[in-house]
């Protein structure tokens, strides 16, 4: 399977594309920020980030997207953007029809490193080795892009699984949605 | 002027065009609600409020959009749906070239209702007596739609002198946004 993992954030958005099957060695296809300036508007740059994304699933075409989720503990201000970011890289691997899975940053590190509340030091060691590569990606967020890539293709079939008895358990319930519009 | 006012939310996104000038009587083109399903992941539902957003701008061809400023005060688990809802309000209209301003809840409130604390009902009944309808808007996110639409057309003036003077003082600062990617 091949994954585009993707660290969102306004200023840099980390990406990362890892390629293998779990219980294989893994081989990272590519990785990169998308960055915007803070000199633009929310809006900009965020027409912005979905053509980076846009970009790197035209080049990589990944089979699935794994991207951080978003939890609002951390700084207010940073967390909105955040948001805003992980929603347009929903939004353009959905439209495509990929299959979007969300894990958490301790799902990652725990995935990555064993320990759910290893640093960034541990991280990037351990996506260079897992990808046997000559030094850690930089900057961080590109490091965590793989980790999120990796952290998905190890996680998989677990996920996989929770995915199809949640799909089965949709088909016996209501209706799926639905988009209305009222026009007076 | 031509505004579509969004009040976002990944259940229920209030739409609302309002046509006019400040100073004299406004118009409302449309009201209603983009609804997704809870029953579908984030990711399915950012694609269709996209649908719900670029159908209200095909229909109604606003000149400006106003997107209500999400704050990160309120219910945790909420303010994350209605930060990623607005990222994708602001990026279809972005998209397009459209002008987007960010109203925060108490400035609409002030705008519509000349207080900034007023409730539900009281922007509700201004919304019906400023747009002279015959009832309050139902559910309260299309009102609130409305009112944000009001709240541009009424603040235009003064929003825009901002724009300009900023967009002014980005021509002197340094080059703006640029989108990079590194590939190995």
């Amino acid at each position: 399977m091949r994954v585009l993992g993707v660290d969102p954030g306004l200023t840099r958005c980390g990406v990362g594309v890892v390629e293998g099957t779990a219980g294989r060695p893994l081989t990272m296809v590519g990785v990169g920020v998308v960055r915007t300036s803070s000199e633009l508007d929310t809006a900009q740059r965020l027409v912005a980030i979905e053509q980076g994304i846009e970009e790197w699933l035209d080049t990589h075409r990944p089979g699935f997207v794994a991207v951080e989720r978003v939890f609002s503990q951390h700084n207010v201000r940073t967390v909105m953007g955040t948001a805003q970011a992980s929603a347009v890289a929903m939004l353009c691997a959905a439209r495509r029809g990929l299959p979007v899975a969300l894990h958490t940053p301790s799902e990652v590190k725990a995935a990555v490193t064993g320990s759910g509340r290893a640093d960034k030091a541990q991280v990037g060691a351990m996506v260079t080795r897992v990808l046997r590569l000559t030094a850690p990606p930089k900057p961080a967020d590109a490091a965590d892009a793989l980790a999120l890539a990796i952290c998905h293709i190890w996680r998989a079939p677990a996920v996989n699984r929770l995915q199809a008895a949640h799909a089965a358990a949709r088909r016996q319930g209501p209706p799926t949605g639905s988009v209305r519009k009222v026009t007076r």
